[in-house]
This record gives structure tokens, sequence and C-alpha cells, in this order.
């Protein structure tokens, strides 16, 4: 069959939307139908040329939500109907990962999918007679995409495709950081550097269980407003105290230290304060942000050895057909704000302008609605 | 009343043999007749001027176990003839690190213990007219010595002074970095680098809480043999196989990585491979080692976004006045090995050999007995 989708020819080049060839979806896989997704950083980071993993001519997109609509031979945990959100980090449930009970990073199809394709090593899409890569498994900027089932999370059906496909990616990626990851406890102080969509998310997640104090650091003043309303308490401006009096700054605010920070920048010399504001002795300091390929993260051992701990969380921590069902739920159930969060509404052919908005720094999130 | 002691006069000079004077133990504190104290390398490392909070004139030593002979006004918990182990890390348990359950570095007396002086802000020590100061709150290289009541460890009547004073510092920081920090599973892949005094103590901590491979590193062939006796069952020299296939090599014989790493080097470089040889999605880096002044920890962040844990330890986190007394009972039940790391006793008059025996390797850990 054939669906409209925004291809990416190549780096640093904007999408084009075309009439893509997508094949049925062969034993273990399951074609959807996208309703809806966000624009995330990672797609454009891909796009740049940046991410030395990036294969084109791909179709990007990562961040979806769709209905099943045919199942390949074998599948048995979706039918067509069912509604689901694709997850670049799949859980399989059998792989040494998954057993492992310790971690989200499933690694069942984790080589096929680095390469953009399906686990059989071939792709279900092409154009103009040529093969077009698969994206982090996904690519739900294609209307059609089909995906492994151990890749779906199926979800409620009354929940709007328009806002759950952000947790596709980015609510989980924060909300999870602070509860599967982190595992913040009520009454902990909290801090979180780069107020974008990730950091909202951390913040809210943060609130969610009852941490005491929330500290938000940007250097832009206009995130304030709308950090505060999702639970923000404090907020530093590195560009108005100086960058060198952050960390003193936060350990006077929290009479110590973070008992937990957040890097939600990417930036590795703010990884760097994010870890030595922590306590001593049991603040911990995780990495969300990406950082830039051959940027590497320094301290001196010394804030290890005094009891601050480093770790760093990919999709939250989050188990992406156990735990992303449990977020829908609280989004319906009003436990989270996502619709502040989604600024943005456009239609596929408008999809370059999208990444414009997130560029400009004037969306949080942009969603194509199919 | 006066006491023989080893008197660090200034850095980078041996120690002498002093005639000291040391004052009655005021409120809160307790006056120990040490009765034998290990030379471990912090003390050398003072003494070598590097430290950049060492002071002197100091009587250094950590090491200790020894006998109280008197109590000062308001001490409830010890009286005279209790055996006890000095604690460079006391235990209040009522400040806000030991109230808060998540950490051992107990700050009641930090500042003054630094200052080298008791939590009064005077010495107890002086020579020849002039004050001489104490060392890591403890001053084991003095026959008599003053500490407060929060810094010692009551242990049982029947235990060898000449064994468990290691305990004051080396067994707890190798153990505990196993038990308490990183709470090593059973049937848990552990890596150590540097089978040193440390070092060989995380091996036998590894084995009594049932990990399965325990892989050493070291660059000193002659390691092997005593860590195979203490629970390794995998020797790494990166010497023999080259320092950049390490970290691959360990992955290789771990089936994907350590579940656990410890550094017990102190080089910046070795705890980058420690952490780099930690299992994807959940392997836990420990450093114990203390880095030379100025030195830095890196690595790429993506090491930690995908599942790799940096952490540290000090006195193995281990709470003094708690734990202590439970792992001089794991001596004298059999669990662990201490006679065999005590490869030198030294009359007080021979110490200045015994840092000679650690500078030039030849020892384990060298004992003074009073």
């Amino acid at each position: 069959m054939k669906t409209r989708a925004a291809v990416a020819w190549e780096a640093g080049k904007p999408l084009t939307i075309e009439t893509v060839e997508i094949g049925a979806p062969k034993a273990g896989e399951v074609l959807v139908e996208v309703m809806a997704t966000g624009i995330c950083h990672t797609d454009a980071y891909t796009l740049s040329g940046l991410d030395s993993e990036g294969k084109f001519p791909a179709i990007l997109g990562h961040e979806g939500a769709g209905i099943v609509r045919e199942v390949g031979a074998g599948v048995t945990t979706l039918k067509p109907g069912d509604h689901v959100i694709p997850l670049y980090t799949p859980e399989c449930r059998n792989c040494k990962s998954c057993l492992s009970r310790r971690t989200n990073l499933c690694t069942a199809i984790r080589s096929t999918q680095g390469q953009g394709v399906m686990p059989d090593g071939t792709s279900r899409f092409s154009c103009e007679g040529g093969e077009v890569f698969h994206y982090m498994g996904c690519s739900t900027f294609a209307n059609f995409t089909v995906l492994p089932e151990i890749a779906l999370a199926k979800v409620r059906e009354d929940a709007p495709f328009d806002k759950i496909c952000y947790i596709g990616c980015g609510v989980t990626t924060g909300i999870g950081a602070v509860i599967y990851t982190a595992k913040v406890w009520p009454g902990a102080n909290v801090v979180v550097f780069g107020l974008g969509g990730i950091g909202l998310n951390v913040i809210q997640g943060a609130r969610m269980v009852g941490a005491d104090r929330i500290i938000g650091v940007d250097i832009n003043p206009a995130k304030q407003e709308m950090a505060k309303k999702f639970g923000m308490t404090d907020f530093i401006n590195p560009s108005e105290i100086g960058n060198d009096k952050v960390v003193q700054a936060i350990v006077d605010l929290t009479g110590g230290g973070a008992d937990f920070s957040f890097d939600a920048t990417g930036n590795t010399n703010v990884m760097r304060q994010a870890l030595e504001c922590c306590h001593r002795g049991w603040g911990e300091s995780i990495v969300i942000g990406v950082a830039e390929a051959g940027k590497e993260i320094a301290t001196r051992p010394f804030q290890l050895v005094t009891g601050r701990v480093w770790k760093g969380t990919a999709f939250g921590g989050a188990r992406g057909r156990t735990d992303v069902p449990k977020i829908v739920d609280w989004y319906m159930e009003g436990k989270i704000n996502i619709d502040d969060l989604i600024t943005h509404k456009l239609k596929l052919e408008e999809i370059n302008h999208g990444f414009d908005l997130m560029h400009e720094g004037k969306s949080i999130r942009s969603v194509v609605v199919y």
C-alpha cells in the first residue's frame, strides 16, 4: 500500500512530503496508522547530520500515537483497532536486559533498529524505487508505519492522540527520570537544569511524587512563568548571578545541596554543575540531555568519594509496554499536564515549520496531526 | 601524663619517636591506650606533603585498636577497660547526615577534625612546649591518644588488637565498599582494579556476599597468588594484554560487562576504565582510591545515559560505631581473613621501616604493636 510521509533525503535538507510504498507487516510486526506525532530535538539532531548513526534517506519521527490496522503472523498481544504508542525503546520481556529487572534498555532488536531496518534486516519503506530507512524503529513522520509488536504500548482508547503522542518520548523521559531512574522521594529537594520540554516534565514529575523545593535553572528568564505553573518553586538564572555562582546558590537554597539534580540541557559543563550542586553523602545527579558528539563530562573524584552519585537515563528508565500505559492513565486522571506543553498543532505539510519553531525556541512541543 | 609517640615534625621527613605530653580527656572525650596500629597509604600521603590539609607537627596514624583508660565528663557509652577501634569517620547519630540514613559521612566534628584539633578547638598533645596536632581525629601513632566518644567503636574483648586494628581503615573500606556502598548481590560479576590491601578486601567482601566472577586487574603479576587466595577467579594484567584492551577483556569475560567495578588504585585513568567496563543498563562503578590533588575523572555522558552508574565510597560506607563491631565479629567467626594481610609486625621504633616496606611494595599491611 501507499502512505504519505515526510522523507529526509539527506542530512541538513528540509523534509519533503512524498507518497511512499509501505510493505505489509511480516511475522511479529504490526501496521499502525499514525494519528499524531511530536517533533523532538532528537529528530532535528539526526537531520542535522551530527548523529553519526543517522542513515538517509529515512522517515524520521519517534513520538507518535495511532491505531493498529493490521498484524503480521504470530502477533498475539495486539489486534486491529487497538490504540498504541510506538516505542523507540522496546520491551521484549525476554532478553538479558529485560530479565535483569534493572534496566529498561531492552536489547532484543537493538542492532537492526540502529541500522534503520526491521528485525529481519529489511525496510518496509520504499520511494521512487529505492529503499527508505526506518528511524529509531518508529518512523512516525509517515501516516502509516510498521513496527515490531514488542515496540508498541497498548493504551486506553479514550485518550486523545494529539496529546498522548508526547508520552512516546518527552513526557516519559522527564517524568520517568524522576520516578523510575532517580526514585525521588517525598520531601526531596530537586534541581532541574534546562526548562525546555524535558525539564518541565521533570518538574511536574517531581511535584507529582511530593518533592519539597523544585529549583529550575535556565539562562532564559522567559521560561520562569511556565515552569512555575508546572511546580517550580525557585528559579536561578546563571546569566544574572554568574555561571560560577550557580552551584553555591543551589547549596544555599537547599541547606547543603540537592537531593537530586537533572541535566536537561545536553551541555557537559552544565552536567558538571548538576553533579557538584548535589548534597554531600547522598545527592544523585541524573544526565538526561544528549551531549554533542565527542564531548566529555569531568569532575574531581572527591565529589564521588564524598557520596555524590552520577547516573543517566534513557526514555526515563521506563519499560515501554508496562509503564507507558500507566502514564497515559495519569494524564487522563489529571495527575500530569500535557495540554499546556503542546504549543503548536500542524499539518504534515507544515512539518518543516515545526522544526523552525523548535530551533527558534518558540514552541515547547509542536505536534503534527494527520 | 606522658606518652611515647611517633611525631611528624614536617612534611617529607621521617617520623621521630618522642615523649609527648597528653592532656586528660575533656567533656565527651575518651583516653585510649593504643595497643596496635596499622600504617596506611593515607598516612604516607599526608606525610609526603601532597595533602593540602595536612598540618604539622602532628601525630599521624588512623588505623588502631586499644583499650579505654579514662573517660571525660558526660561520656555514657564507654568505660575504662572497654576495647575500642578509633574512627576517623565518627558516628554521632544526631547530625543531618547520620539522621538521613543515606550516608555514613557524619558531620558532627568534621571541621575541627580537619584542623587537627578536638571539637573544643584545642589539641591534647604537646611536645617540647609546643602544640602537636591530632590527625584524622585518631593519632594512633601515639601509645595513648584522646578521641571524642562518637569516634570510638566498642568491640568484643577476645579479638586480637594486632589484627583488628586493620578494621579501623583498610578492611572496612574494602569490604564496606562491597556490602554497604555497592550492595553487591549474590551471583554478580565483580571487577577490582588494584590488588593492594584495599583491593584484596574488596575481593573477600565480594566472595563473602556470593559474587560469581571476581576479576582482579593489576600490572603486577606477583599480586595474583594472594588475590586468588582471597577469592579472585580471574586475573587481567594490563601490561600483558595492553592497557587499551582491558575494558574489552572484561566485557568478554563477563558476557557483557561488570555488574560492579571498584577502583582501588587512585589513578583517574583507571577509574574511567572501571566505569566503562560496567554492563550497559545497570553496571555500577565505585571509586575507592584517593586521586592525586587536581586530577579529574572523565567519560562520555553516553556511558551514564546507557545505564552505568558512577559512585564513590569513604570508609566503605560503614557507620563506624554500628558496623565496625560487626566486622570484628565476622573476623572472629572466620568469615573474613585478616591474618594473611598483615605481613609485618613492628615496634614503634621501627615505624619508618614500615613506611619503607609500603613504598617498596613489600608489605600488604605493617602493624606497629606497642
